[in-house]
């Protein structure tokens, strides 16, 4: 017997058990590092408590030798109190884990299999070689289409599910890759500006310098419990909410923590995801934007089709109505990248400011357009001229300011204090901006943790500069932050690129 | 800047980095939980140092808001002093990593790609999801035989070389899955005492319940540095030392840390492997057994010998000169299974008592005899006769002994405290014994971390039995394992199969 320990440790999602490698040499166990252990005790009702994990030594004081120390997941899904008696017990790879040694093998799974699978992903029985296997195994044997919507059938299924109703409920989701897009919170106070229902929900950044409840979390409260979200929804006809606060996705949130080290062109994983996430966020109809660019995410026309032919044929059986729109990028979209300088730009082009970036503007009119015709909130080519009363007339301004004021609002963080302006090495006219190195820069100044770091644009694609001219200001909150981007963008002079 | 610290964790060779939640928090760094990090500083002779590991969070004393944390192998590859000023980056993943990616998506690797790869491994700087990928693409993707060889040799450059001259010097290896099968320990003696000289390095169990070092190691010292390697192999003529303080195959050693929860039929992974480790320790001679059996590794024939032709294959081409023997195996060579149990049968045989394990005995002489005549010490068909010889005539017994004295003697340990006795539940005749239930007993049980626990057979293959006969013998350090190892044994009636 063991006294329970809460280690904190943040694992990202992987049950860490800590023990003390005396226990093991006093003979009282016959554990390796890396077995997979059973940790179980009896509550004070006489209820059996138990989770499962990966077995760390440790051989100072973090732990005791009469103890086990669990990971914070780990810990809480236990439920049992610091101090209990616990017991440890060797545990064996769960039997799905069989089912994705076949699909590697190449052979076909079924509902059932996805289920299962996905079953113990979110139990969080796999271990990190366990869940590399699986999503391998679905990025290399490339799934069938009726396995890619059995794949996201069980992903709906793993995942909590809200509800408002038959609708129409409007969506719309970028697949990422352009710093700056923010054009959710720009398109959500337009579209319930016109009386359709968006509960939008976003993710928090995975790789890039900010993601949209990034963004929105500088000026209001996202982390929305369910009935606080349709409360929001229900008194304003949308919310802009953090999607991982509301398990939609649980089986995703996991899988993406070995995903995101492998960058791997995993598209049924991509699908799957984006669709099960949009299904269980109770849309009925959603928009796509696929944007192409030689720095974004999908970098030929062909790739995009091919992406635009597997959302369509997947969301046809889920029941979901869905627009795929394939946009072209030749750089960030609007002057900010980082959560404030971001969310600087979305109140600038809902307040109509003079100095609001264009692009940012016109995108969010264009996809704004396109979710006020799917729904069939305007006549068939009606969505633009919608879209621009309602941004222009203020409706979408007084709509996105009662969004922040029932969700919760917060104080515009200061500015960063460290800054300095990057010159451009040549003169010309901007062909394109490096989507991803851009990105680099502002997170090498620290951003999305530090929320006033980023990188400012003072030019953008199309305009013409002189040598020497100040192309962008990177913001960083201390000196060592700007000093490591500033040496990266050096570094890398042809972030932008001239010419026609 | 961070103040260095040691932590004592063992992280089956991943380098981990801990920092203080609030460290992020406070503007300090721009990091996630599970990014690549590069920590740094400069020693007092103006000396840069550096290491790449895997960051954790935390949110408790383990490390202060000043300080890093590092693992033990990171610690010890960074090189500089507890309290040392260090700072942290976020580096990139390693160039490397496309091939792998590239070999994911079907393409070739040429030995310079192997090379680079197998660079960064040992150097650490693949994460557990990067080493999965790889292990993975060449399972997968079958290596042809020009790639295998290339990986070979790659996996030779990464190591340290023993070297013993032209030779000839033998080894032999058997590829596993045999609990208690230590013929090693009886093999190499013997072939020493008829002058044939044996540098043998083993390793410790990985999957099992015992390795050979872990056997050897119960009664004499097996972690030899090279000098006294060298020196022992000089005076006697042979060693058998445990070959994970060599560094003869450290890439090995990493991949196998996330090779073995994957549990992939590796086969390109083996052959590369075991004759990379039988090409740096030295040998120009060598045996591989590969027993075929229900519940041995290799479980049929067809398998053992696609399996024998890409030894043989990748043999010619490192100019090491090879045979490979098919044996049969219908259950555990020997009585014991546990490292103490398993030094008593080798003890038992080099010493002619009456009780010595027959199979043990005959399987050695055989092994023994095909080694002989490989390396031409005796006429063509000799071997089994010159074998014989040297074990009756008490040489070998000798041999051993003098090993153990050159090594390093040990105190035989007690046998374990507790035990219990497990009964037929049928009469019949013994057709088979499961390995891998066995083995599964053993672990139980406590092997091969207690060295005195494990299985002692009572019966064994082709023995007739009575109902409520004695079978086997558990034993154990302490109650609670005795009573988990029981459990499991008495759940699993059908580890002996009774028939014909």
């Amino acid at each position: 017997m063991f006294r329970l320990k809460h280690l904190h440790i943040d694992t990202l999602r992987e049950h860490v058990i800590m023990i003390h490698q005396s226990a093991v040499r006093a003979g009282n166990l016959g554990f390796n590092p890396l077995d997979r252990v059973h940790v179980f005790g009896i509550d004070a009702t006489g209820k059996r408590h138990e989770v499962i994990g990966v077995l760390n030594f440790c051989r100072d004081q973090l732990v005791g030798p009469d103890e086990i120390g669990l990971s914070d997941d780990a810990f809480a899904d236990l439920g049992l109190p610091s101090g209990a008696q616990v017991n440890a017990t060797i545990a064996p790879a769960p039997k799905s884990v069989d089912l994705v040694r076949a699909k590697l093998q190449g052979e076909r799974l079924d509902r059932t299999a996805f289920d299962t699978i996905l079953g113990d992903v979110v139990r969080h029985r796999y271990s990190k070689v366990e869940l590399a296997m699986f999503v391998l195994a679905c990025a290399m044997r490339t799934l069938d289409l009726e396995e890619l919507v059995d794949f996201t059938r069980a992903m709906i299924a793993a995942g909590s599910r809200l509800d408002f109703g038959p609708g129409p409920i409007a969506d719309k989701h970028c697949i990422g890759g352009v710093p700056g897009h923010r054009t959710t919170m720009v398109v959500v106070p337009i579209l319930a500006s016109l009386g359709v229902v968006v509960p939008k929900t976003s993710s928090r950044a995975i790789t890039s310098p900010a993601g949209t409840a990034d963004t929105m979390g500088v000026l209001a409260d996202v982390a929305l419990p369910p009935a606080q979200l349709y409360r929001v929804v229900k008194e304003v006809g949308a919310c802009i909410a953090w999607g991982g606060a509301l398990d939609l996705a649980p089986a995703d949130d996991i899988l993406i923590t070995v995903e995101r080290p492998m960058e791997m062109d995993t598209e049924a994983q991509m699908v799957a995801s984006i669709l099960a996430k949009k299904k269980t966020a109770g849309a009925t109809h959603a928009v796509i934007d696929i944007p192409v660019g030689q720095t974004a995410k999908v970098r030929s026309h062909a790739a995009a089709t091919r992406l635009a032919a597997l959302f369509s044929a997947v969301a046809a059986q889920i029941d979901l109505h869905l627009e795929i729109l394939t946009t072209e990028v030749r750089g960030p979209i609007g002057w900010g990248i980082g959560p404030r300088l971001e969310a600087l730009d979305v109140l600038a082009v809902l307040r109509r400011e003079r100095e609001a970036p264009q692009d940012l503007r016109e995108k969010s009119l264009y996809l704004a357009a396109r979710v006020l015709e799917l729904v069939g909130a305007v006549s068939p080519s009606g969505g633009y001229r919608a879209a621009q009363q309602a941004l222009d007339s203020g409706a979408a301004e007084r709509l996105f300011d009662r969004i922040v004021q029932a969700q919760g609002p917060r104080a515009l963080p200061p500015a960063a204090p460290h800054r300095c302006v990057i010159e451009s090495p040549a003169d010309g006219r901007i062909r394109e901006i490096d989507c991803w190195r851009m990105s680099r820069v502002a997170k090498h100044a620290g951003a999305p943790a530090n929320v006033a770091a980023g990188v400012k644009l003072l030019r953008t694609v199309s305009d013409v500069v002189a040598k020497g001219e100040p192309l962008f200001e990177i913001h960083a909150q201390s000196a060592p932050q700007l000093e490591f981007s500033r040496t990266y963008a050096a570094a890398h002079p042809n972030i932008i690129a001239f010419g026609f």
